[in-house]
């Protein structure tokens, strides 16, 4: 393999191949990148075997091949050279790097040493534009969980019914929704891990482009320009979701976002984490008082809200409601109640479209 | 103590007053952060009894006295208010903090259980500009030792002779020099610890306004407008420096900063810890090579320099040689070398007022 790239161009592209590659890996050659110089094309390929990164840049071909490199040094030197040429050149398993006056010889690992990757074939596609794909994915892959003993819930499910598209994460203490329109009157149902979403959210430009989604058995595979990333699909059935939103409420409030962020922010300060970061809301005459104490003091934050319904004393773990507030591009939000005991549901005013509903701490009315 | 007190002041002069307090302490009340209220201003002490720092605000005070807060939590809090009045009620050890419709209690402790700052008599005086200060800090901390047992070398040396002042740090594997000249008759000669000049640094601003620094019998005090830094002086003779930067020189070169900087950068990604971040210089017949290898590989870099005198083969640690050539702002600098066993001097071109050392690794010269 004989080639000459640009600098700045390459060093984009294996930035990108490297989301792939997991840190903690075992097998060596997993490190790696895979380079396969074809058709004016030099692809890079980056996987830790859940996922799989491939993406192009135009380069010129003297002579054809593959060979595979240590990510991370070749990263390194791509990214100190200067922006200009670069020329590789690699034989056997010696990679010689050109620019100017600066040369490099590392070496490699024969590309047949590299895992073969799954190849797709049976699938369902539709496409979705770049910019709203982003906003879904930061509005719901952090209600994913953690913990691998339930894994299907690591995950964010993608519902296509209806020509609606349904984004859903959830750890059984919160659940975030999105939904989209989408031109396309496919129907599926599969859920995405959330390493995968995060990788791609970083890789995809936020524009109006359209990016290609395409479902196989097992798999998924995004399309995004010069880059296509695949990953596994989680098994097993997702909660069924829809029958914890309820429609009905008690108590209605209608605040301005910013300054509720804020306020629960500083009364979080003294919510330790060793008490669930319990915060007390109560909604009291168009009103919302937050409260919060610990061993080392106490806050009480006061907020005006268009409030409707009956008055409510409800406690929540900070965290869980800040995290859904934070994501709302919205200046109002709505909280519904249903008493102290069911789920809150917060969404953006005059917005079906973003569901964010979190479980109360159970608390006696009278440590309010 | 019940004061008035503008929120961004208090959270910028809340910020000053931490530097001086350490995370490692033992001592719970060097937690804190001591609040004095008197006269129209509002002082800020923190200190790990090593070095101290103390602040003034202005607020209007309604009640003079005093309290010690727990310097993380009073910080999150006020930075995390509106910014708007605060206002500060302390009833015993009570601490009432109200800032429009948010109100926190904490705890605090009594400023009777603070230890006593000392008190700096006797002392001599001089000035220096805030910019020339900063930026010759910048050039001589890093190159103190980390090394307890040699306590001499973890700080800089300020001498002052004839109207000049030096500021000098090392290590026993480089040197680094700074000289400006002063308007002042007074001669001192006291080694500062760096993480006191860290500390200043980060405080004082890049402007040309002057700083009043005094020094008395174990302790230096540095008046930086609303701010004072007290530390406590290094004790021991600071080395001799002056006998090892020789004036004479068998091979000089003059090269560009910047070229010189990226090129030993490459080297330096194959010159790994294990062997000492080797990288080998040859200059013959005005150009200067660089080469460095590693079992992952070798690297070759060439530049352009105006040589003269001998042609010469030294090796450095990457490490060292780069850190100096770093702090220099000078388009070119120039080298000088008495063979491959004596330092290396390192000056910006046309400018004797900065001198980097720094010491060769000895390889023989079949190695090159």
């Amino acid at each position: 393999m004989k080639i000459k790239v640009n600098q700045k161009d390459l060093a984009k592209h294996i930035s990108i191949a490297q989301k792939g590659i997991s840190s903690r890996t075992t097998l060596q050659i997993l490190d790696g990148i895979l380079l396969e110089a074809h058709k004016d094309k030099l692809k890079l390929t980056g996987t830790d075997l859940e996922i799989s990164i491939e993406t192009y840049v135009n380069c010129e071909i003297e002579r054809e091949g593959s060979i595979v490199v240590n990510s991370r040094i070749f990263g390194d030197i791509i990214k100190k050279l200067p922006d200009a040429s670069i020329y590789i050149d690699v034989d056997n398993n010696n990679i010689n790097i050109k620019c100017e006056n600066s040369e490099f010889n590392i070496l490699g690992n024969s590309s047949k040493e590299y895992p073969d990757l799954p190849i797709v074939l049976e699938h369902t596609t539709f496409q979705l534009p770049n910019d709203l794909f982003k906003s879904a994915i930061r509005q719901t892959v952090f209600a994913t969980t953690q913990d691998e003993t339930r894994p299907s819930l690591t995950g964010v499910l993608f519902e296509i019914i209806d020509s609606n598209i349904s984004f859903v994460a959830l750890d059984g203490y919160r659940l975030a929704l999105r939904k989209l329109p989408i031109q396309s009157d496919v129907e599926i149902k599969i859920i995405i891990p959330g390493r995968a979403l995060n990788e791609i959210n970083k890789i995809v430009e936020d524009n109006e482009s359209n990016m290609e989604i395409a479902a196989a058995p097992g798999h998924v595979v995004f399309n995004i320009g010069d880059t296509i990333v695949y990953s596994r699909l989680l098994e097993g059935q997702f909660f069924n979701y829809k029958e914890i939103i309820r429609k009905d409420h008690k108590t209605s409030a209608i605040v301005n976002k910013k300054a509720f962020q804020d306020s629960l922010e500083r009364a979080s300060l003294l919510a330790k984490e060793e008490k669930a970061n319990l915060v007390k809301l109560s909604i009291i005459d168009g009103q919302i008082l937050i409260k919060s104490n610990s061993e080392i003091g106490n806050v009480n934050e006061m907020i005006m809200a268009q409030a409707s319904g009956e008055n409510i004393n409800i406690a929540f773990n900070s965290r869980y409601i800040l995290e859904g507030i934070k994501v709302i591009d919205a200046e109002e939000i709505k909280l519904n109640f249903m008493g102290s005991l069911n789920p809150c549901i917060i969404k953006p005013l005059q917005d079906e479209n973003y569901t964010y509903l979190v479980l109360p701490v159970r608390l006696a009315q009278d440590d309010f």
